[in-house]
């Protein structure tokens, strides 16, 4: 299998570039990518969006919500892209459209997937280390599981602070770590905790860390483990 | 019914005393407390923390957990205290052991409610304004319904900014608001976000803000609406 899975946080030109460039040496010659919304609320804002942060790099962007049929326009894509917004609607709709099965047939026949953000998350066994509210509830929190170990897209470490009338105030409420404590008190699967700007590359049996800035490994009962950009994480597949 | 619930974010003195205040004069002359640590991961540990912290004000507190049997535990409760942790770890906890359906009956009949963060969000008809990690599968997203609004517990207005080796760094990802615009893309239902300190205090027909800040009305299609602490909310039920 052929996955490109950013973390998001595409807000800095860097960290865009860094995208583009990445997904330039991926795709290669492909020239269309069928795009998924459905992570979105409007998905013609979202599309207007995707094109002009130019998150393809050139390439044509075809919306799958605008096909006619849509499996049909799965079979013939010639690569996948999911994008970002909240993860139970995105599944949510996967399952009501019934595309999980069609995407993973494509993606395991080895067109390459896409992932940002809420879309790399499809990507992982569960959607259990998703950030999103849950605004909907999808009939399983199951995924399309095209690796083995669980990403936490956005991932910061340390403590969080709003803006406030006060100023910046510390937040009293779970930090990232902690919530991916308590995801392996439930669970034993590895997370990678995925730095806003980073990407993970992954041809076959070969992984490697992209991007502006490094990940934190998680491993139930053990200390946490980073790698900065350009590491080798096949180990983990 | 009558119910306390608190946003969470106890990490200072000042709101741990209004909530000690709040929840003296809430429960008068009631000694004795059940509490309901299951959001959290470690019992023993949750329980020594609400003792530390003197979350019942000097009340004896006996965990649910400790009980042979939970259904006359519960319908010999004086009060009914649900703590905070995971949301969907406690959801689905209550329905594992069969508790809301008693629980509902003990406080439709009159005695206290108490919650703190995800407690306060069983409160609510659904858990769909959770901000937790999705890191176990409820059978359902419905709650104990005392309320028939949403309540968003640590609320903040504006954007995140996380500390990193590089200072406090803005978060890419969606911000509270972005959180809350996407529930309203899929549900109707009326949203209070309940900033950190604050409490509701509901009295039958009743309902005001104590403690120590502001809370942010959410109503789909509209603008949003803040109410100072004091201010009442009857309105809302």
């Amino acid at each position: 299998m052929r996955l490109l899975l950013g973390s998001g946080g595409l807000i800095t030109p860097e960290r865009r570039e860094a995208w583009k460039n990445e997904l330039n040496d991926f795709l290669g010659a492909i020239s269309r990518v069928t795009f998924l919304p459905y992570a979105g609320g409007d998905y013609t804002a979202y599309m207007k969006r995707v094109a002009e942060l130019d998150l393809a790099a050139g390439r044509k962007v075809e919306g799958l919500h605008e096909a006619k049929n849509l499996l049909a326009e799965i079979v013939k894509a010639e690569c996948i892209f999911v994008g970002g917004g909240n993860s139970f609607r995105l599944l949510a709709d996967l399952y009501r459209l019934n595309l999980l099965g069609a995407i993973q047939e494509r993606v395991r026949a080895g067109i390459p997937y896409l992932g940002i953000s809420a879309g790399t998350n499809m990507a992982c066994p569960t959607m259990k280390t998703t950030n999103d509210m849950p605004i909907t509830y999808p009939p399983s929190l199951g995924a399309l599981g095209f690796i083995p170990f669980q990403i936490n897209p956005h991932y910061f470490t340390g403590a969080v602070h709003y803006e406030s009338p006060a100023g910046l105030t510390k937040y009293g409420g779970e930090t990232r770590d902690d919530r991916l404590r308590e995801f392996h008190e439930m669970n034993d699967t590895v997370v990678v905790g995925l730095t806003e700007g980073s990407i993970l590359r992954i041809e076959g049996n070969r992984a490697s860390l992209r991007g502006t800035s490094f990940c934190r490994i998680f491993r139930k009962g053990q200390p946490s483990e980073d790698r900065s950009t350009g590491s080798d994480l096949s180990d983990l597949l």
